[in-house]
């Protein structure tokens, strides 16, 4: 039965101060909890409903955690979907453990991207990508922000990332750092690059101006019309996706 | 001054129906607002604060609708923004007029895109890629929408769409289309293109059924990971930029 103190402790998920108090977050709808029961991610809680149990049998067989058997009205008053008739994951945070990169991948560095949407959404597209690593400037939006975890669509379990100094970062790497502006080379024109960085910057602000001496290469992404700029996570996916080109795998 | 019928009338055009029943819409923000009042948009009233008026002389001066001076706090609780200081526009929608396109352009037609942000997204692309006609099923969200007004940053006032039944037009124009699909031929493999349709479907659904044998030739984008899909505002963007670097202007 879901008792008071569980839906006050769900509640309070939604705020990062006691998100990061308790080290947990929360995760809802189908796709996003199927991905996180078969992540590494440790579930610590799931309340799901007839529904959702019936058809995910399989996979909750080897599930370890408390298991909440719910309505979808419960559901809804819990999470932020206004329609959730399948389930709610109550999910660990993994610590924020720098990893060492490979020579010859392609990783995205975030500069203060402070959207949640767009981050989530950035997470998608080096899911799509085959983008494995990611780092995050201190100021960049928070992972488990509801928000971003919804807009991910379940590709926050299959990336690594952590949070640091994108300062010390590049000089320990010691990679290519390719940066998004609006004065530098054109991406369709480049013909060869090597593996390294992908640096996007703030929404607003662009890339900050002491990460500027960290870029090896400004690249541009062509403009044809008159808008005079593209949302961050658009600007990502295209320069992935010619990086992507280029590098031919 | 501000009237009390005044207040309830831009209130009501947060609601669709109220929307087409005046034929108005509300743009808000200095940048958005800038661009309608430059724009062929007729704009009808203009709530705007001493600020957004002593910067905006020169662009005011050709102004001909009603001007009426009001607060940052007033302009809050009128539009969708949390914080606006410097304006708010009331415009005239314009009438659903079909054009005819050129042989050598390129068109986006969106078949049931049901997200105003999605919607809103997709025409700062178009905006971008120097895309300047766009087709709707009339599923698809509303244009006057708040939530696409904002995302598209403007660049509605530089693009010509209509609503119309996608078949109909797709057997009167007799232009290639190219479709969105996840089995068709890889956007970075294709070396020539001829100019034509775009067809990017439903955020679920993707294109419908129907739509199917008006398709010239299946694209995809190619994927190196393991997202299942990408949003379809990023998809859009990708294709476009594929597009526009193999026609290579």
């Amino acid at each position: 039965m879901l008792s008071k103190n569980t839906v006050k402790f769900i509640k309070s998920l939604h705020q990062k101060k006691y998100r990061f108090e308790s080290g947990k977050f929360f995760v809802e709808g189908e796709k996003s909890v199927q991905e996180v029961l078969s992540s590494n991610f440790e579930t610590e809680l799931l309340l799901a409903t007839e529904l959702f149990l019936e058809k995910n049998q399989k996979l909750l067989e080897s599930f370890r955690g408390e298991l909440i058997s719910v309505s979808p009205k419960q559901l809804e008053s819990l999470g932020q979907y206004q329609s959730n008739d399948s389930c709610l994951a109550v999910v660990k945070m993994k610590a924020n453990q720098p990893f060492s990169p490979e020579k010859d991948e392609l990783i995205i560095a975030l500069d203060d991207v402070r959207d949640p949407g767009n981050l989530g959404t950035i997470l998608r597209i080096a899911d799509w990508y085959g983008i494995k690593n990611l780092v995050f400037s201190p100021q960049t939006a928070e992972l488990y922000n509801p928000k971003v975890i919804q807009s991910s669509m379940g590709s926050f379990t299959r990336v690594n990332f952590f949070y640091g100094d994108l300062e010390q970062i590049f000089q320990k790497w010691n990679l290519p750092v390719y940066g998004a502006f609006l004065d530098g080379e054109n991406v369709h024109q480049i013909k060869r690059v090597q593996p390294g960085v992908i640096l996007m910057g703030n929404e607003s602000k662009g890339i900050s101006e002491k990460l500027e001496k960290w870029i090896s290469k400004k690249v541009t992404i062509p403009a044809f019309g008159n808008a005079e700029s593209l949302n961050v996570a658009i600007a990502t996916a295209i320069i992935c996706d010619n990086f992507k080109r280029i590098l031919g795998s």
